[in-house]
């Protein structure tokens, strides 16, 4: 058990920023909301292990969903998903013991923070996908057979809906998605709900700790002149696929998604390279010179060259010097049911998945 | 108190056909399934006046929502509308104890009759609009302010979606109406939940009964060689605004709705005039070489010119011998606050209402 303070804040910021694999919400947003709370003498959320949480415990996910492109024009009302919350635990007649985040990227990992401070609930050390993924039915928890429904969505005026019950969790993104866009293009949900014990078996564990190492190393790594990009991979794993100057953004919204690719030319050693990467929410793909280098579900992350900053696909401009890491990703998205959902050809795309650092 | 027997069902089909104005769901699928529940040993759904029921009774409105046009390309299942009330009944902990159309017109009188047939409940002779609208926020309950949530609705698959909280009913129609949209284009739905009193305050009453009569007056013309269309309007108090032969028809499908215009070159004494009238889902607006005569609230009804079988927009076609009726609407639709929201400036038309038969 730890709890949250103004310091880790940050570390998480960053940490999740990078994780968010360029999606999961702006993180700068959902830090600031997090330290006015903090500042204002909210209570440190309190940060259990996944061992901790009792089997028959009622645990929920909580976090935000639409587009990151909108989210940084038209702010959240903060409360969004305590919102959902309370509307779920409505609709069930069940009092949520412990939240966990649905995603550890981007701002959706500060938000189960900000509920837990709404709401006086500890928050479980991990999340559904051990990064972000655009679509719900994308979270290991789903992958594992947790049912999505009952679900709460809230807006930013309050409006709640429940889909009480659906068929599997593509309908719900369906469903969710599409109420979403009517809502303004950002919700706040909760869901699944699910046992301690189906937690237990479905979550990518250790996540926030993760996300608060990685940041902690950024900054370690700044405070002492060091390399934070090195930082970053010390503590991921990852690896850099490239570094470059972004030459070309192409972005849109479609059908609540910030959709689009980008192009980065090669500096140092990748002169004479071009970086291509789509994104949906997240980075999907990385091609170098055409050739994929990277692909869901690992993780592909922008981060700036100097700072290890996390560059979103929301804020990904011309002229930003990026370093792109590849992170593997984690064991539970591998598997074959979990590549089925979040693998290359989920997302349209006709490769191969071969995890990055497998040997060719 | 009265019951539907097959004979009453097919004058309801041909009344409520006519007063949907086009819209409301294809009249004969919802006869069809009616007869058959019946030939299959159903017991004939009971039909109360609103009088009889008690102040504190729990009511609901049932029935279909999404485009005629879809309906008759993609059936139903038969019962979203009932699982629609259960998923209703599951999230408030209440049993409805009386149905009522949301809408008389079309397939929307027949569905609660079925559903009165699945649940064995009562259905009270009124609905919430006298006719069809395309909108949710268009029928008298949510006019004279019963709250439109919790509101329950369901799908061919049985996926179930409550809207558990919602500021005002034109949000439920945009929420709604999306994920109507994703569930096909066709739903059933429960909503709204009041009071016995709440319902006799706000229902536009008898107008299962005026259906009835409407199609028994149809019936007996047709069987006596009279003249059906006149016997429409005997009953209904309208008036024919036009004769003529549908010669154009333009029509899509648009955000849920079908949409589009018809053009009706005149006979008899229309001879060398034309009617174009503008429908979304049901006829909205009717103009004689370019004159307004009939407009939203008041019913603008196509019916065969010599058989006076209404005739819908999703199977209105070229060469048609059509004549145009004109029904002026039921008191509760002509208020100020009736018009505001069903009037021709709701539907974007900048002109005056002047309600048919009102002296120039």
């Amino acid at each position: 058990m730890w709890r949250v303070d103004a310091a880790v804040v940050e570390q998480i910021a960053i940490g999740a920023g990078i994780l968010g694999t360029g999606g999961g919400g702006n993180p700068y947003l959902g830090k600031t909301h997090l330290l006015r709370l903090l500042r204002e003498g909210a209570d440190k959320p309190v940060v259990v292990a996944p061992g901790e949480v009792p089997d028959g415990a009622v645990v929920a996910s909580v976090g935000g969903m639409g587009a990151p492109t909108v989210g940084i024009e038209r702010l959240s009302r903060g409360d969004e998903w305590t919102v959902a919350l309370r509307a779920l635990e409505a609709h069930t007649g069940k009092r949520v013991e412990y939240l966990v985040p649905g995603e550890i990227g981007g701002s959706n990992s500060t938000r189960p923070l900000v509920c837990a401070i709404q709401t006086g609930l500890p928050v479980v050390d991990g999340d559904g996908m051990g990064r972000a993924f655009p679509e719900l039915q994308m979270d290991t928890f789903s992958i594992y057979g947790v049912k999505c429904t009952p679900a709460g969505l809230a807006d930013i005026r309050h409006n709640t809906v429940v889909f009480a019950d659906l068929a599997d969790t593509v309908t719900l993104e369906r469903y969710a998605r599409a109420v979403t866009v009517q809502m303004g293009g950002h919700a706040g949900y909760a869901f699944p709900l699910m046992s301690g014990a189906d937690l237990k078996r479905t979550v990518v564990p250790d996540t926030l700790s993760l996300a608060r190492a990685v940041g902690a190393a950024v900054e370690d790594a700044r405070r002492a002149h060091a390399d934070p990009v090195a930082a970053v991979l010390r503590v991921t794993g990852g690896e850099v696929l490239f570094t470059g100057k972004v030459v070309d953004v192409e972005r849109r919204m479609a059908a609540g998604f910030a959709r689009g690719s980008l192009r980065i030319e090669g500096l140092g050693d990748w002169r004479g390279a071009t970086l291509a990467i789509d994104f949906q929410n997240e980075n999907l793909i990385a091609r170098r010179d055409g050739g994929v280098v990277a692909v869901v579900p690992d993780l592909i992350c922008l981060v700036d060259a100097a700072t290890a900053a996390p560059v979103t696909t929301e804020v990904v401009r011309y002229g930003l010097r990026v370093a792109v890491l590849g992170i593997p990703a984690p064991p539970l998205l591998k598997t074959p049911e979990a590549l089925a959902v979040v693998g290359p050809r989920a997302f349209g795309y006709d490769v191969e998945y071969r995890g990055l650092g497998t040997e060719d």
